[in-house]
């Protein structure tokens, strides 16, 4: 899987945030790190070699701050020319139909504000929608975005934290979520294992995860089962 | 009243749409034109004179091609620097509070698609709440918006009508709706008049009803209460 990671920030340089998750990610191979303000410091964007860039990408990441609710000057400026008419829309081929777009979001503001009642009123996943809407007119898969809150505020083991969900935003093929299942299922069992002597059970259990991730939801409620009776 | 029209475009005078629209406004005096992409073609925005002018007018008004399901770059741009730190967020007083907001877009596809199992998905309201979650974090009173959808594709009759709504939004002030409500009431009672005798009563009502705007809504409960019996 390539990722391409297109970062836009008025002033990168000067963005904390930005130099600490992009410095944690050079020199790796499936990433493709794009810096809008870097490669088209005159605002005239190659429409074609962009076009040609995200069609060798796989998944499409956009990371910038959320000023206004919204992404920056020169990433619209991308998407309404690069995203045009017969490519973006208006042609019955989707060129990006099928790839995964997702978002990290720098966000100055605290987490609970962004709910009814909170003081920016809307959530996350509100405010996001003309995104969503873009990779839904694409025929893209949209993501799980990552919000960063406040990075400045964070301890160190916060932004630790975050930085292992940007790489897995980066990099970790989507079935993650039942890999993850699978892993917590495996540690679960050896737990029971040993406090049971039904070894063989939990043996055989194991066995069957490790072949057959897709059947690991089933599998798990005919083990619940059995211990229940 | 005053009227501050913000419009941007990033090819205003091939746009049909916008030509009709502005050309219909011209030498009112109430209405300030406020063309971005003429004003500032070098980009570099005057911050200092952009707030002024803010705090001259009652309405701001955005007027914008909906590309993307958003505003315009440099729309963007003008919005993280003029309402920066210290006028737009992060100051106790709120220089716009109580000002009136509104958007005027201009919009390529059917508005049948924006819904839930249309093709886009999701509706305008849902779409422009990074702009409704703008006027909320100002102060500002969010107004219903004016969404033009496929402008070309209009007879002329409908371009009329949405010119007037246009016109609307530029300058009737926000009362509207209950002068609407007053004077379809009136026709109302008008109606019953000509099948009942007491018309002593209704023509007092009417009178009220013109002389008090506010009461309009309780008048027409006593009415209501004065027919049910």
């Amino acid at each position: 899987m390539r990722t391409l990671l297109i970062t836009s920030h008025p002033d990168m340089i000067e963005s904390g945030s930005q130099q600490y998750f992009l410095s944690s990610i050079k020199n790796q191979e499936d990433i493709t790190i794009h810096h809008l303000e870097n490669l088209y410091s005159k605002r005239e964007i190659d429409v074609v070699k962009e076009q040609e860039l995200l069609k060798k990408h796989d998944r499409i990441i956009f990371q910038f701050p959320f000023y206004w609710y919204s992404g920056t000057p020169l990433l619209k400026k991308w998407q309404d020319e690069v995203l045009g008419e017969g490519f973006g829309y208006g042609t019955r081929r989707k060129p990006l139909a099928g790839k995964e777009f997702g978002l990290v979001m720098m966000i100055g503001v605290a987490e609970r504000e962004y709910q009814a009642g909170g003081e920016e009123l809307f959530t996350i996943s509100e405010l996001t929608k003309p995104f969503q809407a873009m990779a839904n007119k694409l025929g893209m898969i949209y993501l799980r975005p990552l919000s960063v809150f406040q990075f400045f505020y964070m301890e160190e083991e916060q932004k630790m934290n975050i930085l292992i969900r940007y790489w897995q935003l980066l990099t970790m093929e989507k079935d993650i979520s039942l890999a993850t299942r699978e892993e917590w299922l495996i540690e679960q069992l050896q737990k029971v294992a040993e406090h049971t002597t039904e070894t063989g059970t939990l043996t055989f259990a194991m066995e069957q995860i490790q072949e057959n991730r897709v059947k690991i939801d089933e599998l798990k409620m005919v083990l619940d089962d059995m211990f229940l009776e």
